[in-house]
């Protein structure tokens, strides 16, 4: 039998089936006694404390394995358990309808999620699935029940669920779980998202697979074409193995790039670079032939923590990655936080559109000192490598030169010092804004170079929230408009001889390349786990040819011809 | 003494202050006795329908007076009274706790608004401040303390207030108040945009002006600088008397021009056309010297009712715009509901970013049987007159082909139902995401006419919130990002020999006018009170001229430089 999903993560793996349907958790609603009241809310303490402990270290797991980003959640679930609201309204019932913890518990969470959900909105919707999420886990201390997969099934194990809670992902037991499977999702979901971080094969938004396989069958998920096959035959199982060899001997393949040049077939070089969130990561990119860091995003250094890092830590944090890198370059993005991305100790307003809210270089412009903070200490760390500043969301000509003249004056501040720093070090600016694409001729006389972030790009440019299903179909990469700009913003950077990079999704996606190189791209910067596939593509590729592609494609109407096109005429004709 | 503000509605007025800061109103919380119980629910129930009462006429009021869109914040304040949760919360708080209903309804009301308020949210903090609105009224109803402001003040007078809520606007008696001036707000603040569509002087954002002013002190309200005198000397009275006169003068040379082309001094012929919300406003837009409608929103048929409009009642209100403008084109355009706008009857997906989401034409694709009927409606209303459809939030030409389609689905039906319809009937799009005006060129060949939709246009260039007061200094319709693609827009158009109208409030302001007809706009649509204004500026401008200047100003490389180019090379130079 056979199951049709979405690719999430590449590869191929066989193994027997963990099936994980919605839980469902019951308990006896108890009314205790007078004197009982005392040890219940005891018991109830325990067990908020518990989940606090495990909470904790999940998040440290996280925090090493998928970033600090990810860890955030965590806190969220913890902040709940010290919301004096939420956990003394608990404690009242307990004490003064004298019922045990569990029903207290539930009483409780019902009213606070059925607030949440009568919010009509989706930011309250997410509060409460992690108010659910966290109830269930003081639920399951109350009741003693454990969290561990306990299955009894050998071997390599693929994961069956509904969905992939960030809960359930970082208690995941790496060594045993070799794939997933989800019911709902799609490509830039959670799960998705973890699994390819995780590098484990991965087919998401299955629908009801959960339905159809039982603990202990035999699955394949199929991450290339996004198919997964329930208890296959034997013919079906020898197959799968053949085609797991052949990816393994692709990937074996591309490893043999690892140190060659990324070079097209008529031997025009780009760079292609690694998008890193912190700096154990520059040494991951490294292994994985990455020839410089096009993105390294500093959020890192200021998330997970209650107050701002200091000038030294993040010192320490550049360095390192200058250091790691060695001559090659390092593009280093000053602070894009606010929108959805939130700091504890950092009071920001709340928005009605994030997305076209207060944040990145809005924000630096307006709280400097933070800013210079930052510049300082990219500025004494750039003298141990090869480090490049990079501003995000740059609007306007105005943000860059104030962007700018504060790097001036934390210039002059450190020669005043004697400090160390280079002074031929490079400035750059993400173009992620339609306005910035725009007059990118203007932009482009004033910066060393740019790198397009893509994922903003795509969504101002189409109106489109990439987050929002409903508008999903908007968020066109290849709509001739995105790629129009694209254009122009890399004619305007060489008419001025400057370089472009790219540092969105879309720089590491097969389909891409072959366009982008022919518009002259000159860093290609992904996930480091695609660099060597993309330096395969690339030599088979030859750029004049893509050159006219590219400026043929520009003439197409739509996103989808313009995907066909590139699919028949280049990929397909490949050897 | 004087105080400046932001300059929110024009004129100038001279009058009495009247005085309204934060009101605070105080009452006494009581125990009740067992037996008052029932009649103290009784009195509480009273309030609210009382209150419930004086909201409908409110809304009747707001309705005719501001239109259907303005009267729907007070459907969110009646939703409150209905609401079982509120209602029923006061109502056991009287009966468990036999408190009175004033202490009753308080605490009641402080946690809801500081649940709302903890969420931390833009939209709930919303719902939080009509809770409060709401609440107040019951109280007032409680107390027996009247709405009106009896003042005691003599003839016109000149509301100062620190904001004005809808209920305030809406309760106003237009007869007596001849200004406004309130400590907070901005241009496109609730309270200004209501003064400019009462038509009645209005400074706005003077902080504290509160606290300088007494009722009964003399202030002159500029709005035609921003500035407020309080109690002036005879000197700046009189001075005040002669720029009055003068402005009445500058109205009276404008008025003249009622029914004169709109023609440059050297000859070049434009449209000068009025956005409208409602068919009553059509006649108002005749008598204000329109030359069509550039805009006519639907959205008032669907607002603030329990279901869908029927075709007969749609087609009913197009007819009635196309009849009452004769010849003249109408532009009605389909839906744009979604985002910020909402229907109670119409379950639409609450969103992280409404702006970036699931609205108008997306929206109207996905539910073909809504858009159905319009277009049934329009077609069938343009056998009455010159309308023309116009879809908006155009991303993709794929879009724009389905729309197409659909209407063509529907043309069939009517002429396999022998129903008469406009056979030669203009169908255009509004450009206002960056993705349809990149892809001008390739959308050109499949509309009759664009209409630039600069107020949304401008936010997404710019990736910033107009709403968001943060990033306010981003809403940049002089940004050369933004004036570059107007220009591509009406040049890809014209190349087709489409025409361009715009209809954001862009199209309205002095500053923009030279600009936009040097571009080569076709048509400007604005709101009717500035339709005379604009045909004495035209005149005034050479396009000759002003072709050169805006070849100019694109070479400009920051918003500011632009506006002060235009206001000392174009604006001072004239008469």
């Amino acid at each position: 039998m056979l199951q049709k999903g979405i690719a999430a993560a590449p590869g191929i793996v066989l193994g027997r089936a963990v099936v994980k349907k919605a839980e469902t958790i019951s308990y006896i609603r108890k009314t205790i006694a007078p004197d009982e009241v005392a040890s219940e809310l005891q018991r109830f303490r325990d067990s908020i404390q518990t989940a606090n402990a495990e909470l904790d270290a999940i998040k440290q797991k996280a925090k090493l394995e998928m970033g600090a980003e990810e860890a955030q959640i965590f806190e969220a679930h913890q902040m709940f358990l010290q919301d004096p609201e939420f956990v003394g309204a608990i404690e009242q019932k307990i004490e003064s309808e004298q019922i045990n913890a569990e029903a207290a518990l539930e009483e409780v969470r019902d009213s606070f999620v059925s607030i949440f959900e009568s919010m009509d909105n989706e930011y309250m919707r997410e509060r409460a699935a992690d108010l659910r999420d966290v109830s269930q886990r003081i639920m399951k201390k109350l009741l003693g029940i454990s969290d561990e997969l306990d299955t009894g099934v050998e071997g390599p194990v693929v994961l069956v669920v509904h969905d992939l809670t960030p809960s359930d992902t970082a208690s995941l037991d790496r060594d045993k779980v070799k794939g997933f499977a989800t019911n709902i999702g799609g490509r830039t979901s959670h799960s998705a998202i973890m699994a390819r971080s995780m590098e484990i094969p991965a087919v998401v938004g299955l629908s009801d697979i959960t339905e159809h396989v039982q603990t202990g069958d035999l699955v394949i998920v199929d991450g290339l074409s996004g198919v997964v096959h329930i208890r296959p035959d034997d013919a079906l199982i020898a197959e799968y193995e053949e085609k797991q060899k052949a990816y393994q001997k692709q990937k074996a393949e591309w490893a043999k790039l690892l140190h060659e040049p990324s070079v097209t077939a008529d031997g025009r070089q780009v760079e292609l670079a690694a998008n890193i969130g912190n700096p154990q990561d520059a040494v991951q990119a490294l292994e994985s032939g990455a020839e410089g860091i096009g993105l390294f995003r500093t959020e890192f250094l200021y998330m997970g923590r209650n107050n701002f890092p200091s000038e030294e830590e993040q010192f320490e944090a550049y360095k390192a990655v200058a250091v790691t890198m060695g001559e090659r370059g390092v593009v280093i993005r000053t602070l894009d936080i606010g929108g959805d991305k939130e700091l504890p100790y950092l009071e920001l307003p709340k928005e009605l559109n994030p997305f076209l809210g207060y944040r990145a270089i809005r924000l630096c412009l307006d709280q400097t000192d933070l800013f210079k903070t930052q510049l300082r200490a990219l500025l004494r760390a750039s003298a141990f490598g090869n480090i490049k500043i990079m501003y995000p969301m740059i609007a306007t000509l105005a943000e860059l030169r104030k962007a700018n003249s504060i790097l001036e004056e934390v210039k002059a501040e450190l020669r005043d010092q004697n400090i160390a720093f280079n002074e031929k070090l490079e400035v750059g600016i993400m173009i992620e804004i339609p306005a910035a694409a725009m007059v990118a001729d203007l932009l482009a006389k004033e910066v060393d170079f740019f790198s397009i972030g893509t994922n903003d790009l795509i969504q101002y440019t189409m109106a489109a929230d990439r987050m929002n299903e409903q508008v999903s179909y908007l968020y066109q990469p290849f709509n001739p408009a995105v790629l129009r700009l694209i254009h122009q913003v890399i004619e305007a950077a060489h008419k001025e001889g400057k370089w472009v990079g790219m540092c969105g999704e879309m720089a590491g996606e097969e389909l891409a390349i072959p366009i982008l190189l022919g518009l002259g791209l000159d860093e290609f910067s992904m996930s480091a786990s695609s660099i060597l596939r993309a330096r395969s593509l690339l030599k088979q590729l030859e750029y004049n040819k893509m050159e006219a592609v590219s400026k043929y494609v520009l003439t197409l109407g739509t996103a989808e011809e313009i995907r066909d096109y590139i699919q028949q005429e280049v990929l397909n004709r490949l050897a």
